[in-house]
């Protein structure tokens, strides 16, 4: 699909985001982790920005991320390096702007305690 | 209702998608699964075609359905065969195209751990 | 405030429902559920119809309610009864017209196991 | 950014509300709470009204909170206190209003039982 076929947005926002400092089960699928999940199903890749705010200091970012034509990427903060990690137990938002459209999906797994919790939507589009 | 009058889309979004390849529960109502739930609530069958994408090859599908007039039909990604089943333990993510408007709403049960783990939202319309 | 003025639309969706047949908790607050919330801000009361479509036999309903006037209700689908019960253990949709805006909110309680699992989402507007 | 390019709305509104009356876990991050997560991506504070909505009395409110620039807050209604608290165990709704560009975002963390329970949703924005 070409760009204007292609479904999604240029920029999505998510105001809940929180990784849990714990983890109950085995690394890395049971990990308490928070993913954003980003589908380009156009044609070339887009290129991904992913800005974090937070409650007590000034944004960091951007966070760069690839997503080749025809594919998605499950993108876990808590993998997040450069500019800096995601500090644990911390409340922060992500803005996603990308230059070709894209789908935003927000999820968390949370392993805390002895059994998991799920919660996901989808970012707000605009 | 009439296609004017329906409620729905013809194209909707899933940039979240991951089968669980293991269970704690009895099948098949506590078996891990990943469901597609869609309703036609107009007065014609809608053909529905999923095309799903992953992070590291090319997209698969589509997948063909018929949602009869004034029906639901909750579609386990599990169950997905033709033109092949859906990996475990994969992210992948979904495309929903329909020739009539529908509704798509994504849900996950986790059963990995002794307890289940839910999340759901309606899928991004566009 | 006025219609006009209320948020909302007259017209939602949900394309995902299931109660489960089973509970694991004391009734009535950790009995297995699925809600519809529904808030009417606006100053006159709202008449609220629910249909609900299912996988193999036509449309039921609809069921009717009041919301009034600057107030929320969350209704259990638990609770239906006129014209006829919710089925348990089986999948269905909802579609909920107002003749005032509403907004609508769906949520299920899962406590088929030890352990009670949470989902929600808001419902499609359209 | 500023407030032609902030992303979000003025208004958003969540039909479902609940905090659950009893814990399972060590407070705060286990308490069973209820979340209101608020992006403000631009350049000037934003000021924020919250009306709490109920089953079988007026409506409580405004609450007021002020989202400085570039940051976000995750305001759980367990703290609310002026004009008054949330009861517990009481279905309520919320309209939040801003007079700059937020985005909302509605979170339930459940520990009544021995592990945690979550959901998660973008509110309604209109």
């Amino acid at each position: 699909m070409n760009d204007a076929a292609a479904p999604g947005r240029l920029r999505w926002a998510i105001a809940e985001g929180y990784i849990p400092g714990r983890s109950h089960g085995p690394a890395p699928d049971l990990e308490s982790h928070e993913a954003c999940c980003v589908l380009n199903a156009g044609d070339e890749p887009a290129q991904v920005r992913i800005t974090l705010y937070f409650e007590d200091r000034e944004p960091v970012g951007p966070y760069r991320f690839t997503i080749p034509a025809r594919r998605t990427r499950h993108l876990r903060y808590n993998d997040f390096a450069d500019p800096e990690p995601v500090p644990r137990d911390t409340p922060y938002a992500s803005v996603i702007e990308s230059d070709r459209p894209v789908v935003v999906q927000h999820t968390r797994l949370d392993s805390r305690q002895a059994e998991n919790a799920l919660m996901t939507t989808i970012a707000y589009p605009g």
